[in-house]
């Protein structure tokens, strides 16, 4: 395993204070629906709006005066790009994200909000690779990937320690899963801190390459995603995998009318605000086969992230 | 004074366990548009979608087990009749919730979710009075109205109480003004607990009675509101008036298009679903007026509700 639970804990000594210790807030309504009382973790209301501050705050915490003071980089169009831009700026050194010039604007909008030099790049896997690397030869800076990285993985397993804290007693957590970072944080945390308890990944039917991975119990890439949960769409990393594949107890995969029904529900009954990555969390938990489930009296559920267009109509 | 202290800390003592214990959150970006440190109480994250399910709680609860088995009655087609149903089914009683036959039809289905009995009247003040009373009559139910009494102002308050439980060294607190049961109880709470701490309300410019009704010193009724924030629409109240004549610091009063900016700003920042009406105070602290105060370095502010129409076009 590339992560320990000493790793996490140490990464939440080490973000304690900078990141926000999120509420944890359940809902009658989905209880009913769900068949048992759901604790919901709520990273969207976490700083830059998703859980990826922490790995990132975790990532640049960890970096020596002299290796942070040539600054980090990345590439990414999502969560991490923001949540990269602030936690340099909170630690004054300079970020660097390389972004598709096809991008939304908000998005760029957003790490330029946060302080971050946006580098635009041809909207392909490989030029985005080639035009960070060359960014990390020019300023000298690291690299700090969205989420096949220890110090990433120990950071995300911070927000499930919390959990285990607020709610000791739960009997299984759900995590979303897109290239890993989250779930396997959070099972690395979950089954070392408290025996017994399960794990799932909760995953787009329209992005499964966790669920086949998982079945066939090699790792399988993730080609022509098609969901409405765009954090998500990336496949299993090199260190997620393997934690994944040993961890985790299972993949329950949703629709995508399923993630929008989820999403409204939870804007609508819990007055959140959260993304169509989140809602894949909840979906999960209001399926046939997750509520035939035996016993799970109590079950934590992470909302990943609130970042969402508001003209954007969603339903 | 129709309420004091105790009688607040009384109903919190009854509400406890019953309510919501609603987070306290902050945004840096609110911070930095308001010049000083705002804390938000989410009511909006309360048991049916705001404040009001506080007061209710707290009448429902204070009735013997005689009076409380004929039942309550109100009439309101807004949050307090929704609050007033589940409080009187979480106590195993009967509510009649007399609503006028305009009242949209998703309020009259969350009556109804809750347990409660609609009983419709025509869209007149004189007839939902009426129609209330024949319930009354005829049921032996007890009439909860939804700001003028002292067991709703006193369990409104216990927000109060949690919030400078929360952040002790509050300079300043601001709520949202209607009826004012809200206002008040947070007036009698705040003076009460903590020396100094200044109290405001925050009202629509389209429904301006309290800020008219205060800068004359005399009570001034609301003629013809005109605003998007539905909660707001009336006049002080008997009870309440006094209260916030004597205890109230000042009324800041915001347009329709900061009410607008203000809801936005707190989806898209604060990954919050808050309704019209919560976004007067948060527009309040925005205004140059409030700007312009000294000192105040942490204030805190309630955001009322959640109950919106998602289908509706805000924005």
């Amino acid at each position: 395993m590339a992560v320990t639970l000493a790793d996490i804990h140490a990464a939440a000594d080490r973000v304690r204070g900078v990141v926000h210790r999120t509420p944890v807030l359940t809902c009658a309504t989905i209880d009913a629906l769900a068949g048992r009382r759901v604790h919901f973790k709520c990273e969207n209301l976490q700083k830059t709006g998703s859980f990826k501050y922490r790995g990132a705050t975790n990532a640049v915490r960890r970096l020596t005066d002299a290796v942070a003071a040539r600054g980090v980089v990345t590439h990414s169009s999502g969560n991490h790009a923001q949540a990269l831009a602030l936690a340099a700026r909170v630690r004054g050194i300079p970020a660097t994200v390389v972004m598709p010039r096809t991008a939304a604007a908000v998005k760029r909008a957003a790490v330029v909000g946060y302080g971050g030099a946006v580098v635009e790049c041809a909207p392909t896997l490989a030029e985005r690779e080639r035009v960070a690397a060359e960014a990390v030869a020019r300023t000298g800076g690291t690299l700090i990937p969205p989420f096949d990285h220890p110090d990433v993985i120990a950071g995300q397993g911070t927000a499930c320690l919390e959990l285990l804290e607020d709610v000791p007693h739960l009997a299984a957590v759900v995590a979303p899963v897109g290239g890993g970072g989250m779930l396997s944080g959070f099972a690395i945390a979950a089954k070392g801190t408290r025996a017994g308890v399960m794990v799932y990944g909760a995953e787009p039917a329209g992005a499964d390459d966790a669920a086949r991975s998982f079945a066939a119990g090699v790792w399988q890439p993730q080609t022509a995603p098609d969901t409405i949960a765009d954090g998500l769409l990336t496949s299993l990393g090199a260190l997620t995998w393997p934690i994944i594949r040993d961890r985790v107890d299972g993949i329950v995969t949703v629709s995508e009318a399923d993630i929008v029904a989820a999403m409204r529900l939870v804007w609508e009954r819990m007055k959140l605000v959260i993304e169509p990555s989140a809602a894949v969390g909840v979906a999960a938990v209001l399926t046939a086969e997750f509520r035939a489930l035996p016993g799970l009296a109590d079950v934590g559920v992470v909302l990943c992230g609130g970042n969402v267009q508001l003209d954007r109509p969603y339903w």
